[in-house]
C-alpha cells in the first residue's frame, strides 16, 4: 500500500483532475485517467483488479478475501457529469480547490468523494486487521451518469462473480453533516431524445413564414402536451403502476431536518410546484417525473435571426417509482409524442434507456419479507451505530428522487440488496456548476466506515 | 472611377469577402470592411458620400447630381445574416465561390448582389452619359439584419436631405430567371426575447425533480398557448387590424409561375401548413404571422444530461400585414406570454422593435390614389418595359412575405414611394446556409438597370 489513501484530500483532487465525462466522446483521455487511478487505488489496497472491455467505457471488477468468507460487493462510478455551463464555474472544474470546507470539482460529490471515503476507511481498516475476514468485490463502472447501457449485460455476463451477500453503494443523499439517510429507494429512469424535422433547410421567416409548419412551433406543441397545467404528466397510462408509499415511510420523511420554505428559498424558486396531493418533499421521493432536461433550435447566437429552422429536439427523461416500468414508460411517452406531432412535421423519438425503480426494506422495518441474510441485518444495524457515532444521530431511512438503475440490476441478476448510505448533500450542486463536496462529512464518514468495516468482520 | 464596377462578379466576390454580421458585435471589422468597400464604389460613381454614426453601425448617405434634378433615393444595405450553422455550407461564407451559373456566399442575394447590380447598371449609364439629370440620394445602412434599430432616428434628422420623388430598393424576391416581380407591399415585423428563470441554477433532475417547475416545461406551456392545432395565433386581438387583399393582388398572384406542388417540394416538407381559408402562396403575402426563430433551454450537447436548467429562452418573431402595427403587435403578445406563464416561473419579455407593414398601388392599377408624381409613373413604366426587354416578359406586382420595415419609415418620415424590384429567388437560400446569387438575373438586371437609368434621365 502506498500512502494516497493516506491523505483523503490528496486522494480525491487527483481523482476530479481526470476530467471523466462518459456523454460526450471527446473526454475518452480523462475516462481512461480517472479509471487507471481508481484500479491503482484498489491495488494498493491488495485488490486484484480486471478491467472489463464494454462496448463504451470499461468496467473495473475487483476481489480480495477467501470466498468462503460473506461476500460485500461495493459500487461506484468514475465517470463524472459534462461540466458546463463552464462560464458559471467559480474555479476550473477539473482542479479540485478547497474552500470554506468543501471540495470544489467535477465529481468531488458524484461519485468520487464517496468512493474515496470507502477506499480511505478499507485502507485504515485493513491496517489495522490485513485479514479482516470480508470477501470483498467492487464495481467500479464508467457509464453511470449515461444510464449504464453497458453495465446489465456485463453483469449478466458475470453473474457468478458478482454473486454475494449485499451490496454497499454510497452514491445517494443526506440532508447535512448532523443528519444521513440510509436510503431505502431510487426512482427509476427512462431516458429519450425527440427530433422533429421540418423542412430540408432553415429558411427565411419572411419569404416563407406562414406556408409551413414550424418545427419549434411542433416541439412546443408536443412537449407541452405531455404535462397539463399542474404539473400532472397527461401521457395515457403513466400513472397506471404507481403504488403508495408505506406509512413508516412517511413517518421517517417527517423526521427529515428541513422545511419547505427552507428547500424553496435553497432552490431559488418563488413557488413550489409538486404534483397535487404531495408536498414538495413527498413528490421528489414518491412520485413519477417527466422532464425536459434540454431543448434547443433555431438560433441559438446573440440578437435575433429571422429563420424557420429545419429541426428541433427534446432530450427528456422521466423519473420512476414502484411499480412502473423504464421500457413501458418509454414506451407510452414515445407513443403519446408522435400522436401528438402534426403531420407536416417528421418525428424521431429515440429511447436511450434507464432502470426501473428500486426499494429495499431495512431489517426490522414494517414490510420487511424476513428474508434478510446474516451480513444484511449486521450491516444494516453496525452501520446504524457508526454512523450515530460519528455524526450524533442515527441515520433516517428515505427514499430518494434520484436513480441508480444499475442497483435495480444488482438486485434482480445477482440478488444483491443495497445498503445506501448518503454522503451528498444539496449544497453539493451536483450535475450543476461548482460542484462540491463537504469535508467534515467525507471525515466523520471515513471513521464511521472504518469502524463499520472492522466490526462486519468480526 | 476605376474598374471594379466594369466586373461585378469581381465586385461582388469582394464586397461578400468583408463578413458584415450586424447581429453579432465579433463581426465589427467585418462591418467596418463592408462599408469602406460601398464607399469607395459611391466615390468612384462620383458621388459624394458621408458616412453617419449611429448607436450601432454607420449609415453610408451619398448624393450626386443637381437639385433641381428629378429625385432619386436608392436605398440597400451592407450588413449580412450570421453564417451559423457553418457546417452546413458546403464553401467558406465569406469566400465568393461561382457554382453552376451561381456566386455563393452570405450575402450574395441579401443584399450585397443587388446592390452590385445597381451599381454596375449606373456606372455603366453614367459612362455614356455623365451628366445623366437625375438627383440620386444613396441610402446604405449596417442595420437591416437586426431590425434597423438606428434608421428611423437618422431619417428624422436627416429629413430634408432625404425629400425626394421616389424610392429604388431591389431587396425583395421573384420566382426565377424568367419572371421578375415589383413588389407592392412588404409584412411588417415586430421582434421580441423571452426569457423564463426557475431555480437559482441548474438543478439534479432526480434529486429535485417532482417539486419545482421545469422552465423548460413553462416554456413551451407558453409558447404552445400562443397558436392553436391549425396554425392560427390566438394572441388576443393579434388579427383585429388585418385587411383582406384587393381583387387584383389575387389576380397578380395567379400569374405566378410557381405551383403549390413545386413550393412544396422546394421547402422539402411532406405537407404545406398555411392558416385556414388562405393557400400557402397567399398565406406568405396576405397572413400574418408568429414565428419561433429559436428556443432553447438546458442541456444542448451530445447524450443526456440530467439536469432542470435555471433558465430557457425564445426568440419570437412576428410578420405583420396591414394594418397591424408593430408596436401594438409587440405589446399584444407581451401581454399574452406573460399571461401564460405560470406564477413559479419569472418571465421577462423585452420588446427588439420591428416596423409596420408597407403598401404601394403602382400607378395605374386599381386602388391607385393617382397622387403619384411625374418620376414614379415614368419609373414604374419604364422598369416594365426594360425588364421586359431583357427578361421576355412583365414583371408581375405582388406583395411579398419579408419585411423591410425601413421602407414603411422612409414612407412616412420622407414622403418617398418605393419601386422595388426583386432580384433574389428562393433557390438563393436567403438566411440559411449556401446563399448564393444567380448570375444570370444579375447580369439581365444590369442591363435592365442600365436602360432604366439612361431612360429615366431623358
Amino acid at each position: 500500500m502506498t500512502d494516497i489513501l493516506n491523505d483523503p484530500i490528496k486522494a480525491l483532487t487527483e481523482y476530479v483532475s481526470y476530467p471523466s465525462v462518459s456523454a460526450d466522446p471527446s473526454f475518452l483521455e480523462g475516462i481512461g485517467g480517472a479509471r487507471e487511478f481508481a484500479t491503482a487505488r484498489l491495488e494498493e489496497l491488495g485488490f486484484s483488479v480486471e478491467t472489463i472491455e464494454t462496448p463504451i467505457h470499461p468496467v473495473l471488477l475487483a476481489t480480495r478475501g477467501n470466498p468462503s468468507w460473506p461476500k460485500l460487493v461495493i459500487y461506484g462510478h468514475y465517470d463524472v457529469q459534462p461540466p458546463d455551463p463552464l462560464d458559471l464555474w467559480t474555479t476550473d472544474p477539473f482542479v479540485a480547490t478547497e474552500r470554506e470546507g468543501r471540495l470544489y470539482g467535477r465529481g468531488a460529490a458524484d461519485n468520487k468523494g464517496p468512493q474515496i471515503v470507502h477506499m480511505c476507511a478499507l485502507y485504515r481498516a485493513l491496517n489495522q486487521n490485513p485479514n479482516l475476514p470480508i470477501h470483498i468485490t467492487y464495481l467500479i463502472e464508467g457509464e453511470e451518469e449515461i444510464g449504464s447501457p453497458s453495465f446489465r449485460p456485463f453483469l449478466e455476463e458475470r453473474r457468478e462473480q458478482l454473486a454475494g451477500d449485499m451490496l454497499l453503494v454510497s452514491d445517494t443523499g443526506s440532508p447535512g453533516v448532523n443528519q444521513l439517510v440510509v436510503t431505502t429507494g431510487l426512482r427509476g429512469l427512462t431516458a429519450m431524445e425527440v427530433k422533429l424535422t421540418g423542412p430540408s433547410q432553415d429558411l427565411h421567416s419572411g419569404v416563407h413564414g406562414g406556408a409551413l409548419r414550424n418545427p419549434l412551433q411542433a416541439l412546443v406543441q408536443v412537449c407541452s402536451s405531455l404535462h397539463d397545467e399542474s404539473g400532472k404528466v397527461t401521457v395515457d397510462g403513466f400513472y397506471d403502476d404507481v403504488i403508495e408509499p408505506q406509512q413508516w415511510e412517511r413517518e421517517e420523511l417527517e423526521k427529515l431536518p428541513i422545511q419547505e420554505e427552507e428547500y424553496k428559498k435553497f432552490l431559488g424558486v418563488p413557488k413550489l410546484s409538486p404534483p397535487p396531493g404531495y408536498s414538495a418533499l413527498e413528490a421528489i421521493r414518491f412520485c413519477p417525473t417527466l422532464e425536459f432536461n434540454g431543448l434547443g433550435g433555431g438560433y441559438q447566437g446573440e440578437g435575433s435571426k429571422t429563420v424557420i429552422p429545419s429541426e428541433a429536439f427534446a432530450k427528456i427523461t422521466c423519473r420512476l417509482v414502484p411499480n412502473q416500468k423504464s421500457d413501458d414508460i418509454a414506451r407510452k411517452v414515445k407513443s403519446a409524442v408522435e400522436k401528438a406531432c402534426p403531420d407536416s412535421i417528421q418525428v424521431d423519438v429515440e429511447v436511450k434507456g434507464g432502470g426501473d425503480p428500486y426499494v429495499v426494506i431495512p431489517p426490522g422495518k414494517p414490510g420487511s419479507n424476513g428474508q434478510e441474510n446474516e451480513l444484511m441485518k449486521k450491516a444494516f444495524s453496525i452501520l446504524e451505530g457508526c454512523v450515530e457515532k460519528q455524526f450524533g444521530t442515527k441515520p433516517i431511512y428515505l427514499r430518494e428522487g434520484g436513480s441508480i438503475p444499475i442497483i435495480r440490476d444488482l438486485q434482480e441478476v445477482a440478488g444483491l440488496e443495497a445498503l445506501m448510505l448518503g454522503l451528498f448533500t444539496n449544497e453539493d450542486n451536483l450535475h450543476a456548476p461548482d460542484e462540491s463536496f463537504n469535508l467534515k462529512i467525507m471525515n466523520r464518514a471515513i471513521d464511521s466506515f472504518e469502524s463499520f468495516f472492522l466490526k462486519l468482520g468480526e
